[in-house]
């Protein structure tokens, strides 16, 4: 009885360690799949990676809530970088999950298409704000900064160093 | 007895679990082994990774087998690359575990070592598909598309967005 | 009886299993913070990600101790760098956890802020070597080679090739 129930507890610690892992892998997921949603064009999977009160944030624009951002990768200005050859990257996360929430902190990458390659347009720090919904983990804000010599970008990107 | 059944069916569901992460974790081990297998000329650990019905595929080459690969990376080509200073580097893939078949999509870039720094010479979109052989995961296909506002790496990226 | 020993030995392969990936998890963590904490000019929280026997080994400098650690971050080099504007960025580990020990392969790139964009300035090859302590995982050595067209970073990559 006793070692039944010895067994029980370590089952549903491990039940709970998994999920946590799984949670990480679902973060790395949603964040990573942002770049191929803009680069494409596909404007209806980038609005479906954000929960419905979300908020976009940079000093290009502050998109809130998914049609914003639908209409932003409509726009002229996403479709001529497309034209052009882009590619939104992002570097692995920091990924901290905190029961329903979880933050991911990464360096994005621009990349265009030039005569003799590639030029690194943009260089970022983002934080990335995730909710667990009833449909899966979804965006709720990204708070993006290019990194210049500003003291922006290291708000966010301490981020990372916070926590075990 | 029922609770005991009950147990069981919980180690059995996690089981499936924790191999699903494991498989994740194979797979990025895989394609993040491509690049230091070609930037250090190490052919028979490039030759390696595939399955032996594999085909490689891209703007510059089509390769059907290891015994292509592996004579790629002996290529002059390649070891003209390998001397001027190469890196080819991954982006942190989309994964999409199917039982014993996997994908991963990926942005790559190539930096080559110049007189003031590096060039990005390609960034491409990539889809990897691998297979769960007898000696582990195995890469089966790859195919590269330059990011050159032409619509071909775009069929490549939006395979990111299917799915959960 | 002999079921519950069944029972008990599958939960003790999955737990074994389960801390193996939390362990890879770790090591990902701990690798992807060097950059956020070099680039913030964070130089506790840069001292704080490595053992006190630590050794940092590149062709600028040659590092031993956390306090080193910290002393390069504050130093008039680093701080130029992050008054341009700077961003030291990890490639996608290739992560080899053995019990106590593990050993992560990246290549790096240092992006600088420019008049036009970024300049890539630096893109290397990197072993981190990792060891569990009480107060977690910490980094106990780095050596990090530019990709030049030398040899010397090629000895790291191929690191990445070892093992299953």
């Amino acid at each position: 009885m006793a070692e039944d129930a010895g067994l029980r507890e370590r089952l549903a610690a491990l039940e709970s360690r998994v999920l946590q892992l799984e949670d990480h892998v679902a973060i790395l997921r949603l964040v990573n799949r942002w770049g191929p949603a803009v680069d494409t064009g596909s404007s209806d999977a980038a609005a479906g990676l954000w929960d419905d009160d979300e908020v976009l944030e940079s000093d290009l624009s502050h998109l809130q809530g998914p049609a914003a951002v639908a209409e932003m990768v409509e726009s002229e200005g996403q479709q001529a970088l497309i034209r052009q050859g882009c590619a939104h990257v992002q570097s692995a996360p920091v990924v901290t999950v905190d029961g329903d929430h979880a933050t991911a902190i990464t360096y994005s990458q621009v990349y265009l298409h030039s005569e003799n390659g590639y030029d690194v347009w943009r260089v970022s720090a983002n934080q990335w704000e995730c909710r667990r919904t009833a449909g899966g983990w979804r965006l709720t804000r990204r708070v993006n900064r290019v990194i210049d010599g500003s003291p922006a970008p290291h708000t966010i990107l301490v981020g990372a160093l916070d926590g075990p």
